[in-house]
């Protein structure tokens, strides 16, 4: 197909499907001619998933196209490549400070978790556990068991949905698109999970006008 | 406490203090001086929150100041303070589809939640669902129970652990902070428990080099 059925297929602009053909991100459509190229099926897949990782994930390009480069690459094993998806998604907040760190490290090694000693989830994970200490709050593991218990839960679910023996671009597929978008989901979960709940547990007088909040 | 001192203690710089009291998301301190003023705990309480907003929420000024706004008017119900938070975190894509909207109506009907027709959140939830289904993805209740029930049972803790006859000023606090912190709390957690469930599954074998991603 040519470029412009690719875009209403894909759903994506054609000055963004240019941006990322001259960035690597896409790989490039068989010529027909000087001006002219043909484009396929794995072109419509590529875009879609450029695109869930930007609008769902919000990562900025040169984020995605780390995750790209790993997928498209053979000898980045499937355990590699959640780690790259896994550290695309942590970001640390500006400044984690030392007793952040100490207080992530304490949290994981009392969960029984185990976490590389290198792992972007430290600097992460200790950043909120920084805030939350700001805040007053406690950020023992007794005291953060619900959360735990759900991220675990979840974890167990998503890691064992990978097949051990699925062919290597299935597998690495599932994992890059699912690190970003079940994420965003168990957020929106949460969120609606919560709405249930304190309707239940303060009653539905919930004036609606009330709920709007300037975005910008 | 005058301003070199606030800024010490809450550790935001002087300048983004000015910023805030012009702003009025910080109440002006108590004048001494035609340019001196004294502050106080309440100021650094305060300046904390915003931090924590800003840095962990990663929220923009204009929607802070809404919550803030809410927090500080005693006619704001602790039940619409929450969905105040809930609708600052609740930030739907750029685009959700008729589809999408259906499939977040549908989802959560088959969970049994409540979740009012006007909610921000129908549109937040539908446009992750949406690109799921954009992924080829299942979408359904049954399939996407491992998440739906983490979200609840920490929901539930959540909402639990909001006395239903504390103070509203502590209510209130507890809530603004809550709904943004702990979604990130829990965020980052299941990255942890998925790299210590990856490990457990495919052995340890993981070159930590391979985690470099590129950040902008």
């Amino acid at each position: 197909m040519r470029l412009s059925e690719l875009a209403r297929a894909s759903g994506v602009s054609i000055p963004s499907i240019k941006f990322y053909l001259r960035g690597g991100l896409l790989p490039a459509g068989e010529a027909l001619s000087k001006t002219q190229a043909d484009y396929n099926q794995a072109h419509i897949d590529r875009l879609r998933l450029i695109r869930a990782l930007r609008e769902v994930g919000q990562l900025p390009i040169a984020t995605i196209a780390s995750i790209l480069a790993a997928l498209d690459d053979p000898s980045v094993s499937v355990v590699e490549l959640m780690g790259i998806a896994q550290a695309a998604v942590a970001r640390p907040l500006a400044v984690v400070s030392p007793a952040g760190r100490i207080a992530a490290r304490t949290l994981l090694d009392d969960l029984g978790w185990t976490v590389a000693e290198g792992s972007p989830i430290v600097d992460s994970l200790g950043s909120v556990l920084q805030v939350l200490m700001e805040q007053g709050r406690p950020v023992d593991a007794n005291s953060l068991y619900p959360w735990a218990k759900a991220a675990e839960d979840v974890a167990a679910a998503e890691v064992a949905s990978i097949p051990a023996d699925a062919p290597r671009a299935v597998a690495a597929d599932a994992i890059a698109v699912g690190t970003v978008l079940y994420g965003e989901l168990l957020t929106q979960l949460r969120l609606a999970a919560q709405e249930s709940a304190s309707l239940e547990r303060f009653g539905a007088g919930r004036a609606r006008g009330e709920h709007e909040v300037a975005h910008r």
